[in-house]
């Protein structure tokens, strides 16, 4: 990161809560970041330590600036959800088994200044928009698609977050009524039928059959080496198994685009997540489906495209939102 | 319509362009309706015809007030779409069998008023939202299910169109991917499952077996008129191949319901149209299936409710879409 800390700008930490990572950026008021942070979660030692890990990031990155934190204007902080998000609370986070924890006053507490919490999703998406490949972009769609399946929304140019800050449940809709078992409950969730996890569960259960034999011999045997990512190495390499059960599942991930183009006729939709670097099947897939299944006028005018910011967008857009905030521009 | 016209008020007309009628009121600045006017649309006389009785509509309510058509500030017209905002025109109405018809113009060059186009039910979203069972509800969802489906959707306390005012095409929206033929080229869509023209279809196929004898007799022995409300009289007199029928249609309104409340958790759902007249089985199975299918912290805020206005809603919902574009809020 060679931006340049100027005198005179303000100043936003923006910090992603992952099950696996803590990932956090200072950026200036021009949304350019100008030094990150990255820490292991390590959620099994608990929500006192992860919480320390937070605020070492945030106390790190404060000391690149000549004030320190008194240079900070607001945080934000991108969680797994639900949230609750006027007690400023992570309701629930299987991946970092917590329940009910208060991130916004411990943080509060610890710097002295604003925090503004919000999904994780929501945020990648408000930074896609503000300052990826959504740039301009006023109606936009961003799915993450990777073990689990998130979406954020920015409508008429402002992240969209519902009543309770619940918006953007996607891995949650019915694609499929009577489909297979979903993590959440229900059947034939958009995630039980695209997700990494999908995908991988179809290929185990293929691998079983003489079908998909050659995704068992890719994987030295062993059933459960079996990723989304194996599946993709041996469609490319031709497996007409892995093949149908990458093109299956991206076909249910297009109806659910297709669905939010007829219902929210967007302007982009912006697909991120470890899924989406399968590439050109997923994006041909969706965009096939799309242009079959909704209407003309709302297709045409809907781009399809992969998320530019990578890993990169849940710390910036925490801080692009802990800037929205402080500006009330929400 | 009792409401008296008083002086200095500001005045708008709204108009409701159906297949059958064209439905218009005057309402004041505080959305009190002063008079209303309906005239048959008969379409099939031509789009002159048509817009020549909507202008005559207009300049009836007008003669009620002192000044005539200078008292009137602006106008609004709810059309079924898609609609070409930008360029004020009906681009196809299968109904009216318009297609690409300038109606913002040609009624501004007849009165000199701005005149303002929205979708249908999308103006019948804002009067629920405004005025009917909606008012005081930040995010919204009015969905009318007669012989097709539509919708409208209020997100932030402000109508939400889209990119080019399309948004809201819940009709078509996949619920069963392989599902029946839908009237769009498309299978499975919700048209194609909960409509009143699918609630017919299904009973007129059922009649044809014996399961099915109840309803034909019930029908005078003539499949033809077989329609929903016969089909709901049908069932409340106990006829099981109708409950069925009327229960399965309505379970997957109640799929596609519970996929709004995951995706926009709204607080809101507002049902109407013809078949939301057959009241508690619609509504009952309807929240049966979001609380099943929708997670449980946003299905609990979200209230589904009989829409509260009826018929009027869209001449009402034009008026103060009209007002509103008027007064800068959209």
């Amino acid at each position: 990161m060679k931006n340049k800390i100027e005198h005179g700008k303000r100043h936003f930490i923006g910090v992603d809560l992952g099950g696996t990572k803590i990932a956090s950026v200072l950026v200036n008021e021009d949304n350019l970041p100008l030094a990150n942070v990255q820490m292991p979660t390590c959620p099994e030692e608990g929500q006192d330590a992860v919480m320390e890990r937070i605020i070492a990031s945030i106390s790190e990155l404060a000391s690149k600036l000549p004030g320190g934190i008194d240079d900070v204007e607001a945080i934000g902080i991108g969680s797994p959800g639900p949230l609750d998000k006027e007690l400023g609370m992570v309701v629930d986070a299987p991946n970092l088994k917590w329940k009910d924890v208060p991130v916004t006053s411990t943080i509060h507490v610890a710097t002295g200044l604003p925090v503004y919490l919000e999904n994780d999703a929501n945020v990648a998406a408000l930074a896609e928009n503000r300052m990826g490949v959504g740039r301009g972009t006023k109606n936009m769609v961003y799915i993450t698609v990777s073990t689990g399946i998130g979406s954020g929304l920015i409508l008429d140019g402002r992240l969209y977050s519902g009543t309770t800050g619940g918006a953007g449940e996607l891995g949650h809709v019915t694609v499929v009524p009577d489909g297979p078992m979903c993590g959440c409950g229900n059947r034939g969730c958009l995630e039980s039928l695209a997700s990494g996890t999908a995908i991988a569960k179809r290929a185990r259960e293929a691998a079983t059959r003489t079908a998909g034999s050659g995704i068992l011999s890719a994987a030295g045997g062993k059933i459960d080496n079996i990723d989304a990512v194996l599946v993709s190495s041996c469609a490319e390499a031709g497996d007409p198994t892995a093949t149908a059960i990458l093109r299956n599942a991206f076909e249910y991930l297009g109806i659910v685009v297709a669905n939010i183009v007829n219902l929210l006729n967007v302007e982009m939709v912006v697909i991120g997540g470890g899924v989406s670097q399968i590439g050109g099947m997923l994006f041909d897939t969706v965009r096939r489906v799309v242009d079959l299944r909704a209407f003309p006028f709302m297709a045409k005018d809907a781009k399809i495209v992969p998320a530019a910011l990578g890993v990169d967008a849940g710390m910036l857009g925490a801080a692009c939102y802990a800037m929205e905030k402080q500006s009330g521009e929400d």
